[in-house]
């Protein structure tokens, strides 16, 4: 189960811009890539220590630098003070507990926000903070080093060179970048919609109080997907809107393209979390339901049994002067007596529609 | 069951623009035909390649162009290239996952939203995805290719001529386009209505659990309906606003009360979804009341014989010296007994109302 | 019980401005008023066709013509040819599923809103569609032709000449109508207000499944009552703003009122709407409380019973070596130990306060 | 129990401005006091006939009338007509059911609003409606004439001349009048929180369906106080706002404090009703947790007695041939038997956490 | 248990910038130090009377006055009279029942906020009002005086002239403040996230009326948490839009950093809210599955034992013409009988997995 909160108060009381992390170390090892291109160029490195990539800064070529792993403070204050980003920026990539934000620092603007994974084996969501800076000719990238890098197919886009993306600025890398994520919204959708649909069809044959916990699951999925997607929203349109010289026109229509994709997200969201309460409400009243089924059959055996065996219990009460004992049709008698009153009942259950 | 969301997922990580049909294929061939018209002319023709229609393109008159059918990726660029069609739209288009929208690219303005079939046979709610497009002098419009046209009666009134339709631009001809699906959304809501009602009158007489389940499938599509909807409102009163120069001024009073039929829509949807809340409260405080008649049943029951069962018990005791049982009216006696108690506490019951 | 939804869908599909009558013909002849006065002079008149009013058109005085029933269609052709009124505009009246709304036309305001009566006989409310026409000099109203003028007074206090309103112009007019109407929903609140009252005294001393019906019942009026009441605010709002050269200034300080009414009549709703839901969680627990008592009374018997019933079941066993039975004092004996076991019990309930 | 709607139907269809006094009369006399000041003049008199206030208007100090009861049309007329009050403004200080409102007329601003009173005797809230109404140099204000009257307070501060209120003008006394109504609120508000106290500690030790009772009237209170203090929020910040030129900057900063307390008050009704509901929900689980305990009682007693009274009865059988009756040690045997059946159900509830 | 309101009715009817303390006395002796520093120079000082610090105000250097302890009016006033303070801020400091807000009164602006404390013995939230002035070259703060000052962080950071707080002015040091205070709430939050989770997990395993006890105390303190932070967003958006010229441009970014903490804290209540209205519903349908399966047990029992019973009762007759009991085989038969009735019911369960 994902923490609810991470252990950001260790940082209460400190002064601002110091830089701690905050979170689990996801890989031990902080891999570094840098990529160089433009229309006709392109070079791409692994890079043993951050220095390497501080002659990119000031080429004309579009600089791109991913960090996978934020726990090594150093590193991050190098490249800090290499592109000149203020120390509430470090702070907040360190701490991997940001609600998903943008800030525009003027020279640069700085997005933080939650890239989702579906682990199949453990059916959990698990969250990675990636932290995004937009510069004038160079983008940053953070991730907090989970395996499988879903930046892979940006890279190899750009280095096949197809596309628009070698022929435009660091804001279509960025916009690209987000593209990717929200389209990876859409899977982890895909495969909750998958459950809730599943679990839609068992509701109705087999209501079982695992029912109910799964239920109550996806809620709090749908919880914490929506803390995280919502903000996206926001900071968007923010980017859309233009107001920043760093995001020049022609990217604003693609920016509204994966406006128009966050809005679908948080969409899909809302009618998931209605579908749930209505399934809560049907699994409440499927309770109530076997409730009443199981106490029509205790009322129907106790209707019919008790008066019998109150018949059968006068007929042993050992009083000395009893006719009924000595008549000779006496037993077959109280015996047709007590099966007529039961199959009487029985009529009476049926038209009642107990049976 | 409508899915839930269509599998979208396979467009992760693929460049914008990419053309990808998504969706259920509905229709093996797509057919396209072609409306040319002003005051005075009319043509109109089924085309077999997509390429005939390129003629019209820069004819004065109007021309609607009507693809039904949009899994043929091929046809679909070659027509973006003729109308200068950006890329994101025809990967809308041809995304039939598509949110309610409006988007306006200067030269057109790209509209998509869903019309609602109500299918009898199977009692379920069709969606199908619909894509116009807005020029200077033509109309493009993109169906999934669903049985049945409902455009049929718009071709119709351009054919006779009647009515201001022939007299107006295109704007007017998108606006005739929309008001014709808007109009069946009343279809739809009165079809609701009416199974509404009648649940209502069940709810009273003889409500069962599949009730609640028509209930709960009823607020399911009420949920998709209102997600449909809801954004049209946001569509039509962008066209309004009369920003852009294809809507023409005089169109404008007719787009109002197009608006104001998407907000009686979504007021009336809005009623449905509160009248469905009341009747799941009415359900369940039923169930209750179900499950207090059974109870009470039971309590008059076993309150009635197991006092009696015991009295008889004691007089089947076999204790030498129980004097009672030597009586020669101790029989009678106990009877009339067992029998008084028996009525007292039926008067008992009848007064606490439970009888 | 009012339908949820007229019979709209069978417009869909027709050209706009199509002029259908739409929902139930509520009385067979129409009935056409006309009223001409300013401050000197009053002229009243019963009219058999529709051209005896076009003479007052031209004339400096205020004209208001009632149309009583809507669905003579040729009526309304000519009255609308005369005054000038878009085909939209007589296809809104016509329709008596409409919204409430107003909408300018710049040489006249259109304003469409529901009459609510109390239909005492059936307890329940009769809906009846207003739409009022505000020119430079004229008023144009339409009812639907249920039974009972609510605009008597208004005639009455034109023929009279008292108060303001034979000195004021034709927006006066529409302000007296509207007033009248919103001053007619104080009266539908009343009576709702009423039940609502005796609704809780009945549920604190005697709740049944009628209680909740009538509960049901009364929320689904609050529901349509404030989908009709809630655009009002907006109608208003818009014509007290004074945008148009047709409402002047010395009416804006009484629409403020008019206005103001309006919000205490939304409110009224919105506290009756909460005070139900209220009373539906007291109707349940008390539905639940029931359920506890009735348990209780079959806990109290079967928890006596049962154990006595045992004793007596043993003493009646036929072992041949039971010295119990021989005693003399075997049968009193039990008996006092089985009555010491009921106490005990009773006892028990009592502290317990289950009795 | 306060009524949900006033008599306010009665005035339906009657001319706007029409004097109707509408509510209780709760005096039989109405009381007028003036009270005539500025920072160096003190003057107070108690009137008998309305005519003797009129010398005080044209007065430079600022002159205060207080109507003690508001059932007298003649008195509010002539008052009316020497102060210039619009009809509608009448017409609103006689109606008593009006909504908390401000409206300016530019010559004098006029406020009506809620005084609440706790009654302790009934524990039950009694509202007084209070109009204000602010001119140049004079203020009018307006009661329905409860006993006990709170603007004591307020007199004895202009008698005794201290602190600010000499000093400055009548926007002043007007926001000294409201501060002291919005200071009673709290008095109410803390007399509900100690009720909601208490009942919290009760659902705990003992939720009794009285307890059921208290929190729904509390509810109903609290919908009835939101209504009353929400639109002050509006009233005050009008105020504040500072557009008339009767309301003078420097007592905008003691607006601001009022509104300050109004949104305080807010917050407070706002959070004693999340409390309600949690409250609601903590009882409907504990009346289901009650009906599960008693559920156990009966279920260990059945359980334990329903095998042993059989076994019991299986011994009363008459067969002939039953070997185990004859045996010497039948009866201890059987005895010991069904007390260990006894004991192991005994473990197994244990065992199970029922007992 | 915190109070829900606190004696602020004791100040009904008093005249504005009365001061009276409101609240409970926190400590004894107020404590009162003053820090004086700018880039080179540091004094810090405890004061014994308030007289002490005035010979600050007018040095260039910045001071910060701390007092702890708001129930001693004297000192309150006469620092107000040296800083020039207005009596309603004053008055505002005594009452410690203040809503969080920011006021601008042009020389300073005064911030009112709640520090929360988790008493971890009882487990409970403290709260205790912060009251801060910014002036020009002056910052007052004022507590209520519970142990231990969370304020001697930021002292410490002062005194060591580390980091950006001793170049900076006035207002830096506020934020500074305000920073450390919620920063403290996400240690707060913590807390109640681990409460939560760990509730989360007995919910699954062991669900008691403890539980729901603790659920219901959560969420009463959550409404507490938002009511204290809601209004914080605002307060620091005020101060951050930098309208008055007390705060630089340069704090304006760290302002934008503590906004969007306090944005995240407002988010984690709002998760933390809606997870535990999602733990109640769980809470009561483990309830009603609970009752489910002790019904099961009861009606197990009795559907067996009652035919039984019957059974034997039948053969405990005493009729003389039995056949049955006097056939050699009629015990074992019947007792054959009887355990076939018995295993073929508990057969039936199983089938309908009732065991």
């Amino acid at each position: 189960m994902q923490r609810l909160i991470k252990k950001r108060a260790k940082k209460a009381g400190l002064p601002p811009g110091t830089l701690i992390h905050i979170g689990e170390k996801k890989t031990d090892e902080i891999k570094i890539t840098a990529v160089d291109y433009d229309e006709t160029l392109f070079q791409e490195k692994e890079l043993k220590t951050i220095v390497e990539c501080f002659p990119y800064k000031d080429k004309p070529a579009i600089t791109w630098i991913n960090v996978d792993g934020v726990h090594q403070i150093e590193t991050l204050e190098k490249l800090g003070d290499c592109f000149g980003l203020h120390p509430l920026v470090l702070e907040d990539i360190l701490n991997t507990d940001q609600r998903t934000k943008i800030e525009d620092y003027g020279d640069y603007i700085y997005i933080v926000l939650k890239m989702l994974y579906y682990n199949n084996s453990s059916t959990e969501m698990v969250t990675e903070q990636i932290s995004l800076i937009l510069g004038q000719n160079f983008v940053l990238s953070f991730q907090e080093g989970i395996k499988g890098d879903i930046f892979n197919q940006v890279r190899e886009r750009i280095r096949n060179g197809k596309g628009r993306i070698r022929k435009m600025g660091a804001d279509y890398l960025v916009y690209t970048l987000l593209d990717t994520i929200i389209d990876n919204y859409f899977i982890i959708l895909e495969k909750l919609g998958e459950k809730i649909e599943f679990l839609e069809d068992e509701l109705v044959t087999n209501p079982t109080p695992a029912t109910l916990q799964i239920i109550h699951n996806l809620k709090r999925d749908m919880i914490f997907l929506r803390k995280s997607v919502w903000p996206l929203r926001e900071v968007i349109s923010v980017m859309e809107r233009g107001e920043s010289p760093l995001v020049q026109e022609t990217t604003g229509i693609f920016l509204r393209d994966v406006y128009d994709h966050t809005i679908h997200v948080i969409d899909t969201i809302e009618t998931f979390r209605e579908m749930l309460s209505g399934m809560l409400d049907v699994y409440l009243s499927s309770i109530s339901n076997k409730l009443n089924s199981i106490m029509k059959v205790l009322t129907i055996i106790a209707t019919i049994f008790m008066p019998l065996t109150f018949f059968a219990g006068v007929y042993g009460m050992n009083f000395k002067y009893m006719p009924e004992l000595e008549w000779h049709w006496g037993y077959p008698i109280v015996l047709l007596f007590m099966f007529s009153i039961g199959i009487s009942m029985l009529i009476y259950f049926k038209k009642k529609k107990w049976m």
